[in-house]
């Protein structure tokens, strides 16, 4: 294959992905009344592996790794969509959906690098190195953090409870247990202000 | 200085760089008439990085450090907001509003994240190194892909001449040869479909 034509696979595939700041997630930014989308919400959850790393439960992660684990964990959402973590029936159908869009999309890339890709997506998903759990909590971080600053408003909005908030989200003690315990208070905090119910 | 308020610290800073997903630039997203925000471009182009960096002009960049710069390159713009790059007259206050704007918000964290991250983005404002000029060359693609594929609209609403993107963007030609070839390409396509002016 030519250099050039390298390239041109190489383009195609980041013109495609430019299509995941349309996909929009049930979680709301803090400072405007709004959706926020997936690819800001990956964008956020890199830096913050950036800077949270030291609370990963292994001392062994790659941490680039799991940067640019974070930065595609969502592109596959471009066909599939974003599916609400408690949104149990969506939840049956997410892993095949979003199978066939990964051999897709990063398929448009040249062979090695979908490859790549592929299987970092795929080892996110699995969630059992310490890479991917540390991922897998920051992921599921973020959401709660968002939710407690804009007043538990995409939990009342889709009749989330605590104790499913505290069930579905075992991934953050897993990979972090110190930002499981912040998770917790804010969950707490949260309970008593009564933007989110027992 | 306890642990506890070491993660306070780096909350606090990731509660605020939530705010970047409202600073918006004039680049459209290729997918719906609007116009893309800071994170969105951050991320993108992180992963441009990732996809690209066989490109660079330099064998020795650190790509893990090109990424990082990138994820955080437009976090100032929370005070400074977002320069478009032809506007000249914004662009003569830009480095003194942005070097405040980096004082207040990477001072947030932790002293020694605070002192890194400063130093990153200081490194890429200077864009001496070989992992500046490729981040650079990224900032300064992505925007003329996107602009391309939006028939041009945020040049004509700008008023942006060829001209004037041959000369502001010699930054891709410095850190990535091949994907200035490739830029000037798109700038000659877009010339003679009309929608970029002579």
């Amino acid at each position: 294959m030519s250099q050039n034509s390298r390239l041109n696979q190489q383009l195609s595939f980041i013109l495609e992905a430019d299509k995941l700041k349309q996909v929009l997630r049930q979680t709301y930014t803090t400072t405007k009344d709004r959706h926020e989308n997936s690819s800001e919400h990956s964008w956020h959850i890199a830096l913050m592996a950036i800077i949270l790393h030291e609370h990963s439960n292994y001392s062994d992660i790659n941490l680039f790794k799991v940067v640019k684990m974070l930065l595609i964990h969502d592109i596959v959402e471009i066909d599939a969509g974003d599916t609400f973590l408690y949104d149990t029936q969506a939840q049956k159908t997410k892993l095949e959906n979003e199978t066939k869009a990964a051999k897709r999309i990063f398929n448009l890339l040249p062979k090695d690098q979908a490859a790549d890709l592929q299987n970092l997506w795929r080892e996110f998903e699995d969630n059992k190195t310490p890479t991917a759990q540390f991922a897998n909590a920051l992921d599921r971080l973020q959401p709660i953090i968002n939710n407690y600053y804009t007043k538990g408003k995409a939990w009342q909005q889709n009749n989330v409870k605590k104790h499913q908030i505290k069930t579905s989200n075992t991934a953050i003690a897993k990979g972090a247990p110190q930002l499981w315990e912040y998770a917790t208070e804010l969950i707490e905090k949260a309970t008593k202000q009564g933007i989110l119910m027992e």
